[in-house]
């Protein structure tokens, strides 16, 4: 009984460990793939959907990333800032981008408000501290988000009057960490 | 009457002159902006459509440039290949995508062929000589493309079989030749 219990338990951790292995790897990935087949999760967060949908850790990108997100009523990405460009294109819903362009000063301070909506699409300046939100409470809010510099490297912070040097750097961030290996040391 | 003609021609002018530098200038564009009151173009290719929905030129990007394109049945991009990363989402339709990836080799020679299709995803690698082609006769092909290092500098070819080394440079590229202002001189 002991015996069967563990060969199902190490058959299951390599069959895990396989599907991590090919989760991560980008050999043997179809070049055209189904957005609604790629893997897709809430990393912990309520109301949350990611799909990576090319990815440097994933699909061997390296200069540019394309993310599918979903945002359920009341619920956003955390307040942060990264050194890289992001464009967004809304696909679905409304919702509001909170912006700050003040990384001159401690913390972001108050931000700016702007409506976001489907069919629009604005960009995030390198470093600006920003959070976007679903702000309707009747539907879900959808976008494309594409970054540069992959992978990302995000600051955190846990409200606009934190200072800059406080944020806390998430790396690698959630959906990376899956397929995240330390580089090797150098031998220099 | 001629001095009326000639007011109506120099107001045109500086209207016109007006509209052409506010097209091109990322000042006092609003952040978030309506994809389809972007401009669209078809730059003289029967049954397409561009939008620069994030551009280098159009609204400052220098890291990635976001394009809306549509391709009615039997349309497509040309053959080419540039120095830079390319993703694709596609958002209506399907289509073929051929692919070369022999730079190694004097010419592209024959492409392997993806099919591609509505809520699918692929990427170009860099240098990698490709064509996108709506070859649905019924619908059309609507993609989003990302590129990293804006703006595009695009080699053409005439077919499959044309050397590398006889590739076109198309740069400014046709949507960016109208935002393009030659950089001033090095003095040194």
């Amino acid at each position: 009984m002991a015996g069967h219990w563990f060969t199902f338990f190490f058959t299951s951790l390599l069959v895990s460990a396989m599907a991590e292995a090919s989760h991560c790897s980008t050999k043997g990935l179809p070049l055209v793939r189904n957005i609604s087949e790629l893997p897709q999760d809430n990393y912990g967060r309520g109301g949350f959907s990611h799909v990576t949908v090319a990815g440097s850790f994933m699909h061997g990108m390296k200069e540019v990333e394309v993310w599918l997100q979903t945002f359920a009523p009341r619920s956003g990405t955390p307040i942060h800032r990264h050194s890289c460009e992001e464009v967004f294109v809304v696909l679905k819903g409304s919702g509001t981008l909170y912006l700050a362009s003040s990384s001159h000063e401690k913390h972001p301070g108050k931000p700016q408000e702007f409506r976001i909506y489907s069919n629009s699409t604005f960009h995030v300046p390198v470093n600006d501290v920003h959070q976007v939100w679903n702000t309707n409470e009747h539907e879900d809010l959808q976008v494309l988000a594409v970054i540069s510099r992959p992978p990302a490297k995000v600051f955190i912070y846990e409200d606009w009057f934190m200072p800059h040097t406080a944020a806390r750097l998430k790396f690698p961030y959630y959906w990376d960490e899956h397929c995240f290996e330390v580089p090797p040391k150098d031998e220099l």
